[in-house]
């Protein structure tokens, strides 16, 4: 027995939007125990050229979204990039883990060979849907959202590694 | 047609792990550059309550060969972790990809459904195979991986999402 792309993708990336979900819901709660405007929050990087907590956020859904209709070739939802909450960004989230439950699992039978094409500023990157998955949309979805964590843990909310493992939860 | 246990656990984290190699390479060269003392990146962190950057580095090969030996119910190597320079941790992580690779494919069949018992502190974590991977092994390697780059790229190493996702290759 093997297992399902639709497993490796659309699921861990359900599992990993919902404890984004839950680390940005602390990172609220954060801000207003310490009075801070959570506009700070949002637009803080790790770095000046980095990009801020909003876009990573943004970022994670859309790849994970966009990379399992790739290989479920479906057309997959578009969001409008005008979030300026915490709450709204946490409802792209709801939106993509929506989109990603709602895909039928038989949409990605036979996606590890499937051709898939990737734009990336003027070049376009080619791959097998196996390869696609394991080189390029996981990596990319657990950057983004990882690098969220991470801006708000800089910043001094009370986050452990419990709350990105298993959104707070035993695991 | 499904996907083997093994090319989304030991071939994913090979690809990572080697990544992270390369971006310690990058760190290095920069710290030269810079007239920066490699210990100083070495000791770095995000928060003065999360690990530094050689911890991160130990932590993500660990989990990586630890969780593949798991689901191929093999012993991994045993690390001494006493590793004080970039080059010692990039060794590190040449031995964890020599382990990963040398597992064979084989001793993953049936993985899947195989049950893992995880040690977290007092605790012990239960899961089956797949829900291990999908849950536990995957998000955590990327966890250290990620934060290894956020360190150095918050300490203005010159890197970007390529050298994370592609080892500085076109992808």
């Amino acid at each position: 027995m093997k297992v399902s792309m639709y497993a490796l993708s659309a699921q861990v990336f359900v599992n990993t939007l919902g404890n984004l979900c839950w680390v940005l819901e602390k990172g609220g709660n954060n801000a207003a125990q310490r009075k801070i405007d959570p506009s700070v929050l949002l637009g803080a990087r790790l770095a000046p050229d980095m990009l801020p907590l909003t876009r990573q956020v943004q970022i994670a859904c859309d790849i994970a979204k966009n990379s399992v209709a790739r290989l479920a070739a479906l057309e997959p939802p578009r969001f409008e990039d005008n979030e300026t909450s915490i709450e709204q960004l946490r409802t792209r989230i709801a939106r993509t883990i929506d989109f990603l439950e709602g895909v039928p699992v038989s949409a990605l039978d036979g996606a590890e060979t499937r051709d898939i094409k990737v734009p990336a500023g003027e070049r376009t990157l080619e791959f097998k849907g196996l390869d696609f998955l394991q080189r390029w949309a996981i990596p990319n979805v657990f950057f983004h959202v990882t690098t969220a964590y991470n801006i708000l843990r800089h910043n001094g909310v009370d986050l452990g590694k419990r709350d990105f493992i298993a959104g707070g939860r035993d695991a």
